[in-house]
């Protein structure tokens, strides 16, 4: 097997935020689900805009955010995702290069404009998500270069993608390609509700061996097996994939692996103010150490540590050196 | 005099700022000098955008930023300045009215983008700023409407309308409006460089009583005198205008009135994560004072409450309400 040019290779919906406090009220109002990700179309996209209140905008996406955080945690990093050549594309793709992470998916010429995530955040640090996929929807199994793939040791998807049917299909080309390159493939569940719709496919992906490391939260880990009973959900867990991480927010991590399960406490912060991003540079930590052959306790500490910096600010990409943060905590030479 | 609609009426540039961290070395290669604000053209923006780190965009714009900052204060605020029908623009239009600040200027239809300033905060939290006016220099007297005018306590103007040739006859026209209706002009001096290319005529303003308040930091103040005696400078300022409120950063503010002169401290903070915007909302915390009829003392705090808050994340726009601020610090009902 070739050595590889990038640590990790992050595939998923090119996506740019648009932030802004909201009450709960605002949310019953609305008709939204609290801590979730809802798909809305163009008029919804709209009538959401007009209600919110003052925005900031960020590039976003979970596997790109991902990506962003192995860039800033020194690991070399690539995105494959699909913008619309317009100026929120262009926002993405500057924002996405100035960090460090390879991006050349061909942007798509015409069609719909490039995928919004409108994000309210709550008094307390809560998010909760509407996204209009728009251009995103277009990534297609011709995005996926083979000679990038091979050359990619970790290969990670974002659950998200299940959800435009030509990215199913680009996933799945990808997922091959580095299995028959001797890579890996890791999978993000992204969300409880994208659990509900493709609880089957998700199941199959990891009992195939599709996938060979997945990234859960507790609301989709109970979500995926259809459970509320933690424990069961976890040795279900153990018996269809290799690699698992349960993110449990302030309870920290689990880490379940053939060497056994491992609990990693959180990192102690002083303020929730956004926790948009969290399970996306919990990730982006936890692969870094991956990348660098670190024990499952040390990625379970990178990832509490990215994510720890992420949920302390507005916007779900680090704004300030992961590497010199894990350097502090002792976690990076 | 009839009574007013708006507390302030703020006349300014409209502008969306694009914010990154930068380190010292990247304003010394791109020849920006720290803390002040160039006018850049497009060329020129394209260049720093290309060079620059990842971006967080928000809208901005100085007497925009006050007027929402007013808003916030529980003010009743009112903005005119020139966007274009773009997605920037709109962006715009949104946040401030999402704000609460009445905004019905004209968008343009053609012609450059929407105006933006390229932020760049250096790890010590000072912010150097380059605007791309674009569609703002497109403000014109017939976007100034009478009515409105006369129906404003306050009209606020920033000196940075002094640039584009238009803008100043809007400026000239608003101000004349509001005095033949019994209102008072302020006028901020915006920035020592932009001071030095308007010094004559910002004196000519002062003496000519077609401003009554200014409001400057000690950077404008010694540009416009010419001199690095703070003392001489003062008693200068004293003689040319009514009121005048130096801003001194963290040594607090220095109210000049005919009452006699006021320091006012600085609130204390944790950590200045980003200047941007502390002029603007500390002029916002002020004329919500005045607005009010508060003592100088008053109002100078209420000014320092509000930069205080914006300087302590990303963006010149409040992020919480300022009216609970004020109210927690014993400054509102």
């Amino acid at each position: 097997m070739a050595s590889a040019r990038y640590d990790v290779l992050g595939i998923g919906n090119a996506i740019v935020d648009v932030i802004a406090r909201a009450e709960e009220n605002f949310l019953l109002r609305h008709d939204m689900r609290k801590g979730t990700m809802a798909l809305i179309d163009e008029a919804r996209a709209q009538a959401i805009y007009e209600a919110m209140g003052p925005a900031v905008e960020t590039s976003g996406g979970s596997a790109a955010n991902t990506t962003v955080g192995l860039a800033s945690l020194g690991a070399r990093a690539a995105f494959v995702g699909k913008i619309k050549d317009d100026p929120l594309g262009r926002a993405f793709a500057h924002d996405i290069g100035a960090a460090g992470v390879a991006f050349a998916t061909a942007p798509a010429p015409s069609g719909p404009s490039t995928g919004r995530c409108y994000v309210l955040v709550t008094p307390d640090g809560e998010r909760t998500m509407n996204t209009y996929l728009g251009a995103a929807q277009d990534l297609r199994p011709s995005d996926i270069d083979a000679e990038t793939i091979a050359a990619s040791a970790i290969v990670y998807l974002e659950g998200y993608l299940w959800d435009p049917k030509n990215a199913k299909d680009a996933f799945l080309k990808a997922a091959k390609i580095a299995h028959e390159s001797g890579r890996k493939v890791a999978l993000s569940l992204s969300d409880a509700f994208c659990v509900d719709r493709w609880r089957d496919e998700f199941l199959q992906l990891m009992r195939s061996r599709t996938v060979d490391l997945i990234f859960a939260n507790e609301a989709e880990l109970h979500s995926l097996y259809q459970t509320s009973d933690f424990d069961a959900a976890v040795r279900a867990l153990r018996g269809d994939i290799d690699i698992a991480v349960v993110t449990r927010s302030e309870k920290g991590c689990l880490v379940i692996s053939p060497d056994g399960n491992e609990a990693v406490p959180a990192f102690p912060i002083e303020r929730v103010v956004d926790t948009t991003g969290a399970g996306d540079l919990f990730a982006a930590g936890f692969l870094s150490g991956l990348a660098r052959g670190a024990d499952d306790r040390t990625c379970g500490r990178l990832g509490a540590l990215a994510a720890a910096e992420v949920i302390q600010h507005l916007g779900a990409r680090p704004q300030t050196s992961l590497k010199d943060l894990a350097r502090e905590n002792g976690l990076a030479d």
